[in-house]
């Protein structure tokens, strides 16, 4: 079966204005990299299609990093690699994609992407793709209106039907006037760029093959003007970068507000994730990764950070609290300034207060951590309430050891727990103590010296300053 | 007497679009709701006409809850409500309204007002009475000019004094192009509505009983167009709910900016207060609540929350502190990262510091308590130093006790109270010391183990990884 | 040898409309003062015309206060001053400069500067200066345009070479919608001056003797148009003072970027220090003032504050964590929440965790402080590890005292360590010790009461609700 559509993302770049020691392509954006967003959009655009293709990347700077990373994250999409050694253009980079990849020739058409513009919606690929299939064309070049245009190829619209652009350094000073600019993305049919591809030549200021010159005014091509240009934009520096993650971001939060979720102020939010339920309240800079999935009326106070996580409904967390690979469930409440680290998992109607830290530990329904605590590698039972300046001496220097307490049992402040041990169900705990032994089930434990009170001492120990 | 304005707010919305579980007049808006600003105007400007009027408010979905909310927090004022059960236009909303309150009908004038518009000054509303009284006319239309008027009933001006108004639907090409549209606020003659208002039809697209249809080309009524287009402002949906709260926002601290009030970047700052002092000084992300009072030449660092507080002259709060129903005294300081919660007293020259957290506790002037340390249920003595570590066992899991500590004491680190307790003045307290037993003035008291050190034994416990 | 160019800044101005305590030139401005910024920038200019000159500075309101701050902040300076007791004008003020700095009148030229116009560049004075030199003219003014001219004396320039400056009171309706206006900032022949500066009258609206008069339609002077209109922003109010310490945050910001340094938002980002290296990575709400110097790929996580401090190559400073007075050597990671106070020097590769504090201590490579601690007046030998509620008792109320702890140590959590004491290396504290008599090389430590558990007693303890 003849595939329909082959994608090919130009991915050789080295990003030397990115200043970064990363290929281009691995940038990281938004929690992943930039070559994630041209790749995930053309999946989709071809899901759509129903077109069960591949996807194919020219590589070349970082070349072993790009692909590795390309593989690792996208192991059910059929890759294939063509390396472009030097960069000696767009056309050049074709060329290498066709030679080097075998299926790519008997595609019926072909898609052109770039790693860098990371804004491109697959409804813009779709439209582009139905432009030259409904239109019978040849080639689509998609383009945009850009006020100040300087470093764009610009279009130069013929009378009939096609168009060709003049790049930069070639256009005169009437061209360079033109704001319809080239956006770099192409849908053709391969049977057309085969036709012209090979006989491109870089006679021009740059010394290029520029794939551009697959456009004439008397081929059967056109240029498809979008009018959201910030879907286009490419990443050359750490401005655009910055500038591209902004307008990603402003893009969910509008997402979200229609569903329902309410902002204090949406500029000063950082929220990656779409996966936000109805009723949730947003503080100002709040961030939320891409990873992170939030209920709904839930409540997140100034500052929460919020990294890989799963929040039900009706939580509350409170200003500045610090979250990463954390399960909360319903209707508990953490924070201000809790830390949950990797492995927290806290019950429903549980509080956890100020300054507490918490670890792989599992904390049942209605359990209270209230202040100044440590937990880590602890089950804590439902209803259990542990004191202010608790401590699970976890670590030995060389190992962690498990806190095991049971439910409805109270912990009295400024205790530790040396593990390995368990504390049953129903114990009671007095302050102060450092428990060292495991205690059962409704057992009292103490360990605390007597206090001694000298009458009228004080002021040898009390100092004037 | 004749009553001179009769107020009708119109709060009868559901706000489906903003997808809330409350009435659109129940949203909440700078800590407060929608409804408490046209309202808050209302009365302003009566006020200051000398109008000893009431409020009518046509509600209708979530009626209870609107009326609840607005007779408990507007105790003083006179509160009328009609109820319109069916929203089948604003025309049809003044029938409800002028059917079921009798005393609507003997006011001179009546004024229209929306409870979705929070931006609305109560100079407006002056200006648009003035205008009325100052010509003699039957009703006057506060107007003004709007970029993209989609959406907006359009002001369509006669020659000579009257005017006509065309709803959106109602519109066509030409009069759309119109920017000058209706602000939904209004001033009449109550015997102008009167004589008109029942015969207003729904022969429209929309099918309403419009009450724009009141205004005619022939009649004595006029717009009149204000330039200040954000007063205007509806508040729809999420969105426009956030840019209007961000407005009032900026409005706040204009003020406060003229009256000597230094913002590092007020547009990353929350202040929903008038009532701060000159000199103050805040730093970026500083939320303040709209019932706190803070002092002059106050420092507030960055990312401080302040809720429902009063702080004094010269008080220093610094970096992430979260102050809620708390009074800081003159010239002391708090933070950074100090959790002050509802109750807390701090006096004059008082120092709390990083991870302290302190709730219904009164510190006279001078008292230290600077590092990780929970306060709660205590009163301490002028003077006294709270060493760190210190924890108040308030909690015997079933009720809270107090602890109270003298002046001029010396409390060691890593020491607990339980409470219920009482500590002199002039006492001293040794390091790791669980007090237990209460103690006399001038006295000393330790609970704690002798040392025991073991020559050479460490490399039993000492694990190599 | 004669002076090549005197510099005069205009320093006497009160500021009123600033609110503030402090005369003008002495408000603060990006961790500095007013007066630093055009200073410094003269400073440079001169540097760069290889003149060895002069500042002098004319000073009126808070006199005292201006200079004692510019003498103890520019000891390598020759700075001289004159007294301007009443505030006449400008031109008053330059003879005020004339009379009583007997130096000014031997300066070939003359560079004007105001002391509220901190944006002002060297380039720019360079620029002005060259127009004057190159051209052979008696006075140069930088002009720019101001969509908004309202308050600026406004450019009249005549059809051949010179022009005059008509201020907003003087001007007739005609000027006043002339948009290229006078900054204020001037170079100019000292002897030019002088032919003119003392026939100067206040026949004027305002009464004031103008400098500006100095420029007339058939002089040999020339204004110089800046296309940088933000370089000469005054400062007269507190909302300017905001304004332009954004402008200049934003130039910075730019200028690291270019370097290779990223920000996940520039915009909500504070940052005065130009000392940032390539790869670092810096979230939103970072401050970083303008005295601290940062490495290369450091990550600097949100809201984190760094006041004065010196962090390494390859740090990572976690969310929230506050730093004053600080060094932190290469690839250590802090925080969040961790706060760093003077004295604190953090070796390699250390680790510092949340709800730390720390203060005038050493801490060599690879020590570990993972948790609510507190480390004072301490120093740390490599590879120690400090648990969790660890607290140095370094203060007795009225002295502090040293906590020497050797390497390879491992101090159990809850331990506290009465000060003055040292521990030598290799040794081990069981947890919840309160260690008070030293301990030697190797040696184990225990101060802690015996477990007592009773069974079946805790019911006797545990209240029900």
């Amino acid at each position: 079966m003849k595939i329909k559509v082959g994608t090919v993302i130009l991915s050789a770049g080295a990003g030397t204005r990115m200043n970064m020691d990363l290929p281009k392509p691995l940038a990281p954006f938004l929690g992943k990299r930039l070559i994630d967003f041209p790749l995930a959009e053309s999946l989709k655009m071809m899901n759509q299609l129903g077109s069960n293709s591949f996807v194919g990347l020219v590589t070349g700077h970082g070349k072993e990093h790009v692909e590795k990373y390309v593989n690792e994250n996208y192991k059910d999409v059929d890759l294939k690699y063509a390396f472009q050694k030097e960069q000696l253009g767009t056309a050049h980079a074709l060329r290498c994609y066709f030679d080097q990849i075998k299926e790519a020739k008997s595609c019926e058409y072909t898609l052109v992407l770039c790693a860098d513009t990371p804004l491109i919606e697959s409804e813009s690929l779709h439209k582009l793709y139905k432009e030259l299939e409904d239109n019978d064309l040849d080639g689509v070049a998609a383009t945009f209106h850009e006020e100040n245009p300087t470093g764009y190829g610009r279009i130069i619209r013929s009378v009939d039907c096609g168009f060709h652009i003049v790049e930069e350094k070639d256009a005169n000073e009437e061209q360079r006037k033109i704001s319809e600019v080239n956006s770099g993305m192409y849908v053709l049919k391969t049977s057309f760029i085969l036709e012209h591809l090979y006989s491109i030549d870089s006679e021009n200021q740059a010394g290029e093959f520029y794939l551009t010159d697959l456009f004439k005014d008397d081929y059967k091509v056109k240029p498809l003007l979008f009018s959201e240009k910030s879907s286009f934009a490419g990443v050359n520096n750490l401005e655009q970068l910055e500038k591209s993650e902004i307008t990603m971001r402003k893009r969910i939060l509008i997402t979200l507000r229609e569903m329902g979720v309410r902002f204090v102020d949406s500029r000063h939010t950082y929220v990656d994730s779409q996966n936000i339920g109805k009723g949730t309240f947003i503080h100002p800079n709040v961030s939320i990764d891409h990873l992170s999935v939030i209920g709904e009326n839930v409540t997140l106070e100034p500052g929460c950070i919020i990294i890989n996580s799963k929040i039900e409904n009706g939580v509350t967390v409170k200003a500045y609290s610090h979250l990463e690979e954390v399960v909360l469930h319903s209707n508990c409440s953490v924070g201000p300034y809790a830390r949950l680290r990797p492995g927290t998992d806290i019950g429903s109607e549980s509080k956890i207060g100020n300054f507490v830290e918490i670890k792989k530990s599992k904390l049942d329904r209605g359990v209270k951590v209230s202040h100044l605590s440590y937990v880590g590698d602890a089950e804590i039972g439902e209803e259990t309430n542990i004191g202010c300046g608790f401590i699970t001496c976890n670590y030995d220097g060389a190992n962690k050891h498990k806190t095991i307490i049971g439910k409805n049992s109270f912990i009295g402040s400024d205790s530790q727990m040396v593990a390995p041990i368990s504390v049953g169900d129903n114990c009671f705990v007095a302050s102060g103590s450092t428990i060292t032994q495991s205690m059962n089930d409704g057992s009292f434990a103490v360990s605390r010296t007597k206090q001694v009170t000298k009458e009228g001492l004080a002021k040898r120990f009390l100092k004037s300053k």
